[in-house]
């Protein structure tokens, strides 16, 4: 398709039997796919990650387990179960709170058990049709929220993105960034801009590298820069990804999301949170009820640099995420809809 | 005095007849005292940086010249004169749109044609006495600032600053981190976040730098977190610098900062602006009358890194200021006194 990346973030090479992955650790200066069939070059590639963000991570597993199992060299079914059972739970440690990890290892594991007693070329074929259905139900559900969203962009539209929910961290399209591919690959000319997202730099790492290989306008700021380039009339939608919704609306996201809303807020821009349908946790009531997670210290201080850039004796404020309030946010684009408030999650 | 730097931004070494500077250049890893007396290396610190902030390059400039004069080897009052003028030009060349730089090199030119008919030793005596007024006067104003900005404080205070509008900007005490050193003096236990400031990082390497080195309770941050740590309730009040204000009492500071104004606004936060009365330009209307400067791509995509941070074919928008609008500014502190809404300046 036009305007998507050619390679994939994550895929299944059938004729080598391998998952293949982009290694996101050395974008944007080097474009390396990574073809790995070995279970321990596979934990590696998610625990340092070479693939990163939770939709991808899921379907890498999920593909990593069928072309590991495919090479067991067993006959027995009882020992291939076994076998698949104890890889399932080595890849699961590799990084144990994404939810997606272990929600596609599981559903790899249970169509697994549901045909153990198939002919083991047969279950080989079960696993390998499962793990693609989840690579294209991903797939399936980003294009939805892209198509949904576009119907709320114009041609030319300037717009804003924060951190990367892009191709990178999906199967393909993003879920920020579907539109804009939607939207390229019908001639309507956005022009796109990167915050570059301190202190990982996904922005300018990853964001800017997908939109622009496929061919966008795409310019990088810098976090602190959205005010300005608003007062200047230059954009006229912002879209971002989430991680959690609460049932009252409000949604936890990158940090910085919320200060990108507080702005679009004052200079009238719509502000539009892209949410897989399964980020919706009605079990939280609001955004006070989520934890954020404090990440470590040299992120912000050392991390890409030559030298450190601040004394060591500052103490360090770095939160993984912050909380946007509903009435920030314009409307939460799903794959089932366009939600707006009051947010009723009870109809999705 | 307590809780000041026991190193001055720039001063006068008496003794040697130098020019004393802190090379800001090497900050926050190395603090190395540079002693200058040669006008080439002044012209040098002045160029590359080693030296910065509007009060402080005038002060510099003021200082060297008396420094450099004083060791002109010549009994001919002519000859002395033609020298100086000849090297002031070339000391203004080297930061041609630093309008303290200009203004304290006319003042030094000034107070030596009005001497020119005194014996050489006394009309050094009176060039000393101007530089180190022109010094004074910078620490005087800057300390008033600081006494009217404290009456808004309270002991405990959390307080936000954005780049550098510090000591190290200016002769002593800074404009913004004022109150910050007079406070922290007097006991009030004050806990000072400092946003990094991209792209040059001026609060990671500079601010937080120089007021923790003073034994301040500093917190650093990315410009991105600020929604969070109010959210959080954490900040009392923000304390920005400026470089202009504009009769309606828009300001134009370092980029970002009309950000921290907007999310301050959202939670109720005082945002104050510290100006020198000096920065005040009746002839400018509003803020859209400000011409904001555009800085090189690559001061985001690599300078400090490592290696390159963003794809070659993207473009960046690097705007080195931002306007933050009169209406989200809880007052204008200057060295006469705290200005509020509606603005009128021609009181000053």
């Amino acid at each position: 398709m036009a305007g998507i990346l050619d390679y994939d973030t994550v895929n299944l090479d059938d004729e080598k039997t391998a998952l293949k992955i982009i290694d996101q650790t050395l974008l944007p200066t080097r474009t390396v796919i990574l073809e790995l069939t070995d279970i321990k070059d596979i934990w590696d590639a998610i625990y340092l990650l070479k693939v990163r963000g939770a939709p991808a991570i899921g379907v890498a597993a999920a593909i990593g387990m069928y072309v590991v199992s495919s090479r067991y060299d067993t006959d027995d079914n009882d020992e291939f179960l076994k076998r698949f059972v104890k890889d399932k739970e080595y890849l699961n440690s590799s990084r144990p709170t994404a939810v997606n990890l272990s929600w596609a290892l599981n559903r790899m594991e249970r169509v697994l058990k549901e045909n153990k007693d198939l002919e083991l070329p047969e279950l080989k074929k079960v696993l390998r049709e499962e793990s693609l259905a989840i690579l294209n139900e991903d797939m399936d559900m980003c294009r939805r929220i892209g198509e949904n969203a576009l119907t709320l962009l114009k041609k030319g539209d300037g717009l804003l993105t924060h951190c990367n929910a892009g191709q990178l961290a999906t199967s393909k399209y993003g879920t920020a960034t579907s539109a804009m591919y939607l939207g390229h690959e019908r001639g309507y000319g956005f022009k796109i801009y990167c915050d570059e997202t301190r202190p990982l730099l996904q922005g300018a790492r990853l964001t800017s590298y997908e939109l622009s290989s496929a061919g966008m306008d795409v310019t990088v700021l810098c976090d602190n820069m959205s005010g300005a380039l608003m007062r200047e009339g230059r954009i006229n939608a912002v879209l971002v990804g989430c991680d959690r919704v609460a049932a009252n609306g409000d949604v936890a996201n990158k940090i910085g999301t919320s200060v990108v809303a507080t702005v679009a807020k004052r200079y009238g821009v719509p502000f539009y949170v892209c949410a897989p349908s399964s980020t919706i946790d009605p079990n939280v009531k609001s955004g006070r009820d989520i934890v954020i997670e404090q990440r470590p210290d040299n992120e912000v201080t050392e991390m890409w640099y030559k030298e450190r850039m601040a004394p060591e004796n500052v103490k360090v404020y770095n939160p993984a995420f912050d909380i946007t309030d509903n009435e920030l946010i314009t409307a939460i684009i799903t794959e089932r809809g366009i939600l707006r408030a009051p947010y009723n999650f009870s109809n999705l």
